[in-house]
């Protein structure tokens, strides 16, 4: 991380990152500094047509609120002057298609993921009908449309959870570094490239469901760091648990973060970077075992006794979660150095509709019109 | 604010707050985006000599920290690299002058606060022995320095509680700029000036107790902020509650943020700035009656059912609690009109001992030598 001494900031609080387009803005975007995750349940007495108002709601203020203006009727006028980037991406759960009576048009991987032994999962972090999702650099300018967007719907929905993530702060360290999470390692290295891989292996071609052509599936998994015995480990074990350096993020068979891991080299008979080593069990093993990882950190206030509740809020974007992102959570709870000090506590998984041109409004291709 | 549309911020990683000094940093310190506030109890069995123990691991600790150098034995030096002007700030409790049989060192003023009308304390928000105040622009630095600083003394102490708090991003708006509160106020205008005025109102002399000269009290409030109701109201009843218009953060009397409030200032024979507005009752009265504010906005996952959990980390620091705060804490919870939106939800007091010298610790003073 390349740290100057510059004293003088200018500001990007100014800077927009476009709502409407193809696919919905916060996926391909470069992360923001500060995330919200929120799931929220349809009330009982909810349905299609209060689905679509709170869609119609969501998409006019969130055109507004990410191009730096109130939303209707803003109360904080103010707390929208300075967007920051801020995106809002919103996502539909497997539960979400049975309650308004689509359950046709659920694309198929859009389902609770199996239930792995390592998975310690507590409800209170798990499902949801409903997601948005905010990213901004600002936490306030987050703080304000959160609020907004939520209020707005509270007649129709109730929250099911929330989590907070963050990020190296903007103007910490270079634009583009990859972030590190709080084990200390380099996190994010090995990710799709904007263009033709992001359009490839994140980007549904409607295929499968027509109405989802331009969206994704996303799968969220809440991770706890047991960063107590984390800190028992030395650096040796902590790079061979993971298979890279902390230091450097380069693999342990190169010199710099960016360098292709080669998982057959050895010395002294003994492989280099192990076999159970994070990245060797997460490495694809088809083109196909590719998807977009997005985490942000998570540092939430302790439980008693305890110094810290710290971990990953670990997102993947994919077209299709049974054929991109499930074998390798299959190998990695099956074998993964690093199990031994991560713990799921928390899973869900979205389908995030295609992008909203001017005039329509999000999830319109699924709910809208005749069907 | 004025917001720009640069996209190329320059890093501050690199800016750093000096740690040594006549005063802890991290109270007269321009406010930095993250605030991190822990308090801690001793453990049963713990005294003065674990007390010396903790406050010389912190010293260590934060003079290297702060410094943008990796604690002692730091696990994941890669995450202090960027200090961010990150400060770290001790205060001792009322209890600890018990809890280390120094009760005739205790500055009279710390002393837990007498209960208001007002008030719905908890527990879980109230009290301790020590306090850890953190102060950062980004949040990765901060997680990092404050889990190095409380796993070094978990055999010692059990924490209390944490509050988190934020401000807008470093960046984002100008450097100087006065906060935005979560209401949508402009708050922190009316403040002691760096220079003659903090050194008045702020820092301790020692004519009372020698070893605090160079020290400050500290009144921690967390005030929840009714923003369901706050809703409710209208921009002019707004600004009739605060006594400043919402939008500039001007007196009502005013133009701009800095005119002075004219309380004696009526229009058709009714007072511009209610007598009741949350200014008016909490202008000073008398010279004495000043403090220095430096708040942050928390934003917390919301209770079941509810839309948010917002308020104030309301920091207040002064000489003495009871001539300069009291008196102004007591004329607003008898009548301020803001109260019907605002709920002081925990309440803590802590002396923060002078700053320290190279080769000392923070504390010395109180616990160290002879005594
Ligand atoms: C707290 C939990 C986790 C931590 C701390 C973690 C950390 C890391 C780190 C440090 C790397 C190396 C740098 C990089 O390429 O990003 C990495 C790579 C990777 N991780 Fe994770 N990870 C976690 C969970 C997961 C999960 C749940 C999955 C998927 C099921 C996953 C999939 C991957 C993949 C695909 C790579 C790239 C492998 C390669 O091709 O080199 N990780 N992870
Ligand atoms: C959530 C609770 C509170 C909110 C939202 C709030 C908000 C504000 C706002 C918007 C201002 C005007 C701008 C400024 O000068 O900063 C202000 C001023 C002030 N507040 Fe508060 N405040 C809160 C609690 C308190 C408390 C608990 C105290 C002290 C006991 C206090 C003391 C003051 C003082 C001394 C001023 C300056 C008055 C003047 O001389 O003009 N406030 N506050």
């Amino acid at each position: 991380m390349a740290v100057g001494a510059a004293t003088q900031p200018t500001t990007f609080g100014g800077d927009t990152i476009a709502f409407y387009g193809a696919h919905q803005a916060g996926v391909d975007t470069p992360p923001q500094a500060h995330a919200q995750f929120v799931a929220l349940d349809l009330r009982p007495d909810a349905g299609r047509d209060e689905l679509i108002s709170i869609l119609r709601l969501w998409t006019a203020d969130a055109a507004r609120l990410t191009a730096g203006r109130p939303a209707l009727a803003d109360t904080e006028p103010e707390l929208a002057a300075a967007p920051a980037r801020l995106t809002v991406t919103v996502g539909f759960g497997p539960s979400l298609f049975d309650r308004i009576g689509l359950a046709e048009a659920r694309p198929p991987s859009v389902r609770d993921l199996p239930s792995f032994t390592i998975d310690r999962l507590e409800p209170q972090w798990s499902g949801g009908d409903l997601l948005l999702h905010l990213g901004c650099d600002d936490p306030m300018t987050l703080a304000h449309a959160s609020r907004v967007l939520l209020k707005n719907v509270r007649s129709m929905t109730t929250i099911r959870w929330t989590q907070r993530g963050f990020r190296t702060a903007r103007g910490t360290a270079d634009d583009g570094a990859t972030m590190r999470n709080l084990m200390g390692s380099v996190d994010g290295t090995v990710n799709p490239a904007p263009g033709a891989e992001i359009d490839d292996l994140v980007w549904d071609a409607g295929a499968g469901q027509p109405w989802f052509a331009g969206g994704t599936t996303l799968v969220l998994r809440r991770i706890r760091m047991e960063l107590d015995t984390w800190d028992e480990l030395d650096t040796h074990g902590r790079n061979l648990s993971i298979g890279r350096r902390q230091d450097t993020g380069a693999p342990l068979t190169g010199q710099d973060e960016h360098d292709q891991p080669d998982f057959g080299a050895t010395k002294n008979g003994i492989t280099v970077i192990p076999e159970n080593a994070h990245i060797a069990r997460a490495h694809h093993r088809t083109a196909r075992e590719q998807f977009l990882r997005r985490a942000y950190n998570y540092d939430d206030p302790p439980a008693p006794g305890a110094v810290s509740d710290a971990g990953l809020i670990f997102t993947a974007y994919q077209r299709d979660i049974d054929e991109q992102f499930l074998p390798v959570q299959q190998r990695l709870a099956e074998a993964d150095a690093l199990n031994e000090w991560t713990t799921p506590v928390g899973s869900a998984v979205f389908a995030i509709p295609p992008g909203v041109r001017e005039g329509g409004y999000i999830g319109e291709q699924l709910v809208g019109g005749a069907r």
